[in-house]
């Protein structure tokens, strides 16, 4: 398969969000043009999105919405459930492990870590948070898929290391730094303080 | 000013990030080498994203750390401060209105928000949690610059489409929708669930 852009992978999420909405209501095809509203995006880039994954859908007759659907899950590897451990226990590590969107999507938190004595051994919904130090000993024994980091700055890296010695090949980083990790290794970096000075830059420049 | 992508602007951000450690530790000159190896890319794209924004430094000598921290602080609107809103007081706008890094940056989170009348009334460090049905009221008597919509997916538009009537030009959307707004408003999205989406991915087509 060619080298797919994230943008592109990223619209699939949204296609398929919208595609179940559908599939609720009971709707049995839509449009690209409709698909395409929905995706802030024009009908040509969702049929050039989806050509990247073979051919769906018939002119002039849209897309059969169960199939869309189960294909896109399909393509983004949705169909099971992802083992996740969560690294970092404070007010955002918190946050996230009771966002039920990750639960609803497939994604179970089964392991938490802090370094902070006055968090380990709290019991998150049957989930204990470990210490940090036990990282290895801990996800020796159970695998898991992804990690979640939520440590400060400086801990950052040193962490990622640990996960990727452990054979992790996802992270999905909230710490501000740029991690480097294998090419093997998939990292997505969610850093809120950039997103705001971006905005900052645009009232700036305008 | 050429548009500059968004890419550019983070890197910016995250040079800036450096520099100020730096400029902690008393460090003179940086090299568009060491700016590099911190951002995660080469000195060449050092050099290109700082050349849209004019001369820096000199060849062989680097980079003066307080001048170009100081300069990028200026490029990225960061030189005062922010008056934000928060539009929902779940669990993430909890934990951002808790995020230090904010208030570190220059956003001051002034007005909070939510639908839910066991929220309402509360009073977060000063800030009272009010209805969102008052937003034309509150925010039509203090400015903001910036909104962060923390709303459920079913209520982002509208929502939005308050806030762009009420003159805001920049939105930060965790709402996992893609919001529609005029082009001088700049929105960013962040959707945890398609990034984890996104790794998800990465680990089936390896």
């Amino acid at each position: 398969m060619p080298k797919v852009a994230d943008s592109t992978i990223r619209r699939l999420s949204l296609y398929l969000r919208f595609l179940e909405e559908f599939e609720e209501r009971g709707t049995a095809t839509v449009s690209s043009d409709a698909l395409a509203a929905r995706g802030g995006t024009t009908s040509a880039q969702v049929r050039k999105d989806l050509s990247f994954f073979g051919s769906f859908g018939k002119r002039g007759l849209g897309y059969r919405v169960p199939e869309l659907a189960s294909r896109l899950r399909q393509i983004l590897g949705l169909g099971g459930r992802y083992r996740v451990a969560l690294i970092g226990a404070g007010k955002i590590g918190s946050a996230l492990y009771q966002h039920h969107g990750f639960r609803d999507r497939g994604f179970d938190i089964v392991a938490v870590f802090d370094r902070d004595p006055q968090k380990i051994g709290h019991v998150w919904n049957g989930v204990p948070v470990a210490d940090v130090a036990q990282l290895e000993t801990i996800l020796g024994a159970q695998s898991v898929d992804i990690a979640i980091l939520v440590t400060p700055a400086e801990a950052a890296q040193e962490t990622a290391d640990r996960l990727v010695r452990l054979g992790i090949k996802a992270i999905l980083n909230f710490a501000p730094v740029q991690l480097s990790v294998p090419h093997e290794v998939a990292v997505k970096t969610v850093n809120l303080v950039l997103e705001l000075e971006a905005l900052s830059y645009s009232l700036t420049n305008r």
